[in-house]
């Protein structure tokens, strides 16, 4: 990914922040007959991104034992018109833009067919994102019946993505004047785009 | 991309509106020393997606003419927990899924060079995004000094994708209940996720 320096992002709490608040990767491989993508909740555990894809996915079986993959993490992002810079009216010398802020994570897939593994996974999975969304009333896998759960984990085959390269981009106006950083900071809090406003308020300004 | 029947996105339109809404793309290929994604936002034109890339993006210069490329567009997502479901309260077999609707665009990319070209597709993408955001108030790039946007013209290089294959999944709920469908599109605006709600209600269900 093309990164100038001042939109490069190199702090690992940011990342880590991103992986969290925006799990759905856009999981990137190149398979046999050209580039594939599947969009899955993943989760990072050290060194590594974990989850699990359905079995009636080909992806287990085409990509080699520790092929590599490509996960992209994006949060919300938005155009961004020079009008909204207060220091355009002075030069005039300013262009669109976009903001966003992206995590690539470069890895190597092995896939697990155990059931244990999987149990364990789906486990972890459904704890994180039922305590996020639903607190202590929060879903629990022991709600369904065992049998049920039993032939799901049948469906599904677990994978663990060990991480070898982490880039991540931050592009969000931290290189342009606090007049117009922060106007477009306040324009993304009234078009509804709250989630980029935080990301901004967040950044260490590089100039 | 795995995509079970009944999650197919197959409406031209809805491709179309999803495209339009999220013009952010994830362009990926294959590199000579691996995966690679920008995010950029392009524009669908006919039998093609343009764009361009900053000069000092190496993209250009790794890519062969007529390269493989995927284009990702996606929307908003979200966690969908059991407890959402008014019929899980009968049988008890709901388990966890993901909401999201996406567009990959497969095609083959050719960068070009002239300044001609170049003018013309940021003159389309301004106009595209201006009249979305601020309407008759918006930018135009007559507001910019005439040396100063040659110089930004100078530094970009615009590409145009010839699209090869477009596969779309809209997974939303669309295979349950109407309880539980309703019931989630409801979650979905209470959360704050008014473009997943929107795209929800948008579906055609196929149950």
């Amino acid at each position: 990914m093309y990164t100038p320096t001042h939109f490069q992002e190199t702090d690992a709490a940011a990342i880590e922040a991103m992986i969290e608040a925006y799990p759905l990767a856009a999981l990137v491989a190149q398979a046999p007959d050209g580039l594939v993508a599947n969009h899955l909740p993943l989760l990072r555990e050290g060194d590594a991104l974990v989850g699990h894809i359905a079995l009636a996915n080909d992806l287990h079986r085409i990509l080699d034992d520790g092929a590599e993959v490509l996960a992209i993490f994006r949060g919300e992002d938005s155009y961004i018109s020079p009008n909204w810079y207060p220091t355009k009216a002075e030069t005039h010398k300013a262009v669109p833009t976009w903001n966003y802020q992206v995590v690539h994570v470069h890895g190597r897939i092995r896939f697990q067919h155990d059931r244990k593994t999987k149990l364990a996974l789906v486990g972890r999975l459904t704890k994180r994102h039922e305590e996020a969304e639903n607190g202590t009333a929060g879903w629990r896998m022991a709600d369904a019946p065992k049998d049920y759960l039993e032939a799901m984990l049948d469906n599904i085959v677990a994978f663990r993505i060990e991480i070898v390269r982490v880039q991540a981009k931050s592009k969000l106006n931290q290189n342009r004047a606090d007049a117009d950083f922060n106007a477009v900071t306040e324009e993304m809090t009234g078009r509804g785009k709250a989630g980029l406003a935080a990301r901004m308020q967040g950044i260490k300004k590089t100039r």
